[in-house]
Order: C-alpha cells, then structure tokens, then sequence
C-alpha cells in the first residue's frame, strides 16, 4: 500500500492528491493490472473525501487509461493488451513465444467441405471443389485469444489432420514436416462483432468486439497453400507496425 | 431481370436453380449492392418453390456472403467494404483520392488542452502540457467513415487551425504550407465499440464495430508532429497488406 496521505493544507486539490495516491498504488502493484479496486464506499472511508470528489478522481484515472469500469462487477485496473507486430508474416505460436506467452490450442472441429466462392477465390480452386476446413481456439497463457479457421486444399489437408494440432502449428508442419516453405501473405483486417460461433469458442458475449484478420499465405510461385480467418478477442490485442512517407507524392 | 427460370425436370435441385438466379441477377445488376431483395413472400410466389427450399436458397447466399440480413428491416444485397492499402504513411484525403471517393471534412471542434499520459508520451512532452486537439469527421462520397482526433504541439495547431480544416489536409499543410515533410509513423490497430462520442460523430449506434488506428507521424529527426486517433466504422472499411515470411526462422 502506497504510504502517501491526503493532505487538507495542501495546495493540490482533494481530488488531484486521492488521484496520485491511487496511481501510485497502481504502478507499485498494490493493484495490479486486472485487479478490482475497493468499492466506493471503502475508498470514502479510507481517504475521507466527499462522494463528488471520489468520483471526479475516478474520472481522471478513467481518462488516463488507468482503470475501467466493467458495468455489474465494478471497477478494475486495466489490463494492458497483447501488443503484436504485423511486420512479418508469423504463425500464432511464433507470436506468442515472441511476447514470452505460453501458446495452446484446442482442436474444435476438421473437416471436407466444399469451398465457398471466397476460400475457392483464395485459394486458387473452383467454388465447391472439396477442401479441409480447421478450426482451432488459439490461447495464451491459458486464455482464449484467438478463433482460427482454415481452409488447405484437400491433399494437403488429409496431410495436416493426421498430426496432433492441439501441439504442432500448422505452418511448422507444412514448412518443416512437409516442405512447403512459406514465402508471403495476403492480409485483411477488419473490426466486427463476435457472432455465436465466436462467441462461444472464445467465451465472449456475443457483439463483443473482434480484429478479424483474414490472411492467404503462399509458397512459392505464388501458390496459394492456406486461407485462414483469424477472430482475435478486441479487447485483448492490439497489432503494431510502421510505415513510411512516400518521398515524393503525387 | 435475369431470364433464368426454375426447370422442376432438372437434375440440378430447386434450391440450387433458385441460388442461380438470385446470383445471376445480383452480378447483372437487377438488385445493386446495397439494394433490398423482394421480401420471402413474392419470391415464393415468383419461383413457385416451398419456404423451406428458398430459406435454403437464402441460407447459401449469406454464406457466400451475397447478401445479408438486417435484422427488422429485411434481406439485402451485401455493400462492399472500401478497401484500403496499409501499406505507407498517408492521409485519409490521399487515401481516398486513390480510391476514386470523394473525401470532405466538417470540423467538430479545436481547443488547447492539456496533454494527458498518452498524448504526451506519442508527442514527446510533458504530462500537462498544453496541446492543441482537433476533432473532425471525415466523409468518403458524403459518408461519414471516421471520426478523427488530432492532437499537436501548441505552436504547431495554432499556425494549423487559422486553416480552413474542412477543405485543407493537416497532412498537406505541415508538409507543404509548414516545410515539416513527415517520414513515418508508428500505428496501432484496434477492434472496438464506438462510445456515445464516436457514434454520434458517425451517425451509428452506440456499441457498432471501430476500426481504430492511432498513429504518431514524425518528421526528419524522428520528431513527432502529430498524434492522431482514427475511429474508423466497422462495417464500412477493412485494410489489407502484404507480409513476407522471415526467410531464416529461429
């Protein structure tokens, strides 16, 4: 517990010294990130301040990003999110194991099925040539992050499902197992919602936000070797990445 | 209108022959992309087949992602999403501009205000320091698409904002009016739901899917010049790019 008091001689206003005392108990790991912070009424008693007051400090640890407001369950300190690159085309365990997080996933359903016109288009087939369809909760350190599908052709899918892809990432299996080495991929971001597939494979509210990437990833010759429709949890990820100016513009 | 009709001698089932017309007369134009269908009841008289094959008719539809429900108020041809490049530092006029739309902007609001933590750390100040925002809506063929949020150095907005900023790109004036030719910057992408403020400025419902990009541009010297966060909606854009695979990997 931070050993900062409330000060009513002080300059600083009420608010402003509970708002600093708070922080700093944030940032010292009294309340660590996904922690709940006391109830209004043990932080009334604790610091002696008026009901407005309390609340304008709320406010501002609210604007600073500091802490959240879950509506029924109270008030938390934020978690930060998951922050990725997407500079370079990297498979689900390679992500994780980049940020020090434990990569699992559960296999939910494999199975052939006839291309749609979009995995049809993606992957260079005709609409209802047969396919394998995968689909997989991707987690990190034991949470749900990530709902993947995806579509190989045929051939190399029958490959693929006779592995253990609870354990072996597909791109590991297609680049070492199979020698087909990735060359580059195709991405499409979009924010949605969750539907109820979603939903329940990732133990969301249904509607809740989604950083839907859709990606083919190619080998060389530019053969199209595996479309994929990854639903990552929003409020849990965030992607990065850098880009430069054009030197000269139109 | 198509003048594909349903054969009850063809091997080819209802559903499927109903599938084809509807597809045909989506891609001829008869019913344009955002268009609304013929509700259920005139397409049963129309193709003279049961409710349960033209629902299986409809079910196939959606899955290939031609048309779509809007719930309450009936069936509709899918809307393309505008599609842009991630791909280099540019601004939504440029970004538009190559997409063939028509960009304008209506001013929200400018005012100094005081650097919070993040704004002051992407600006590289103090926390407190005074910075001017501006926030305006960014429309594409008179859409409104994104709700911007710029935060400058006080000098820098001061000079910026005796602009007309529903006519002048900030991006165009510090290059061109300013002589602060930007480099590059630093994104961060995000899945979220529009707040009261967002949806407003959007003309959505509060909870609709955010795209949201924010972005810290820096000129020569890696000095940052401009911090930004771009509510982009959900449902009307998605972003695409290309990624290469490590060709050596740990």
């Amino acid at each position: 517990m931070s050993h900062m008091t409330i000060d009513p001689e002080s300059s600083l206003p009420l608010y402003a010294q509970v708002e600093a005392v708070l922080a700093a108990s944030i940032a010292d790991g009294t309340y660590p990130p996904g922690s709940r912070l006391p109830n209004e009424e043990s932080l009334l008693e604790r610091f002696g301040v008026s009901r407005t007051t309390l609340q304008k400090t709320v406010q501002n640890l609210i604007k600073r990003g500091l802490i959240e407001i879950r509506r029924g369950k109270g008030t938390f300190v934020t978690q930060p999110k998951i922050t990725q690159e997407l500079t370079e085309l990297s498979g689900f365990v390679e992500d994780m194991r980049a940020l020090g997080r434990h990569p699992s996933a559960r296999l939910v359903d494999r199975q052939v099925v006839p291309a749609n016109d979009r995995v049809a288009r993606q992957l260079g087939l005709a609409a209802g040539t047969l396919v394998m369809r995968i689909q997989r909760v991707r987690l990190a350190d034991g949470m749900p992050l990530s709902f993947d599908e995806t579509w190989l052709p045929k051939d190399i899918g029958e490959k693929i499902i006779g592995n253990d892809l609870d354990t072996e990432p597909i791109f590991s299996l297609l680049e070492q197992k199979y020698d087909m080495p990735l060359v580059e991929a195709e991405y499409r971001l979009e924010a949605t919602c969750a539907d109820e597939t979603v939903a329940q494979a990732l133990g969301i509210a249904p509607g809740s936000p989604i950083f839907l990437i859709e990606r083919t990833s190619y080998c060389a010759g530019h053969q199209p070797v595996d479309y994929e429709k990854l639903y990552y949890r929003g409020d849990q990820i965030q992607f990065v990445t850098r880009l430069a100016r054009r030197t000269k513009r139109g």
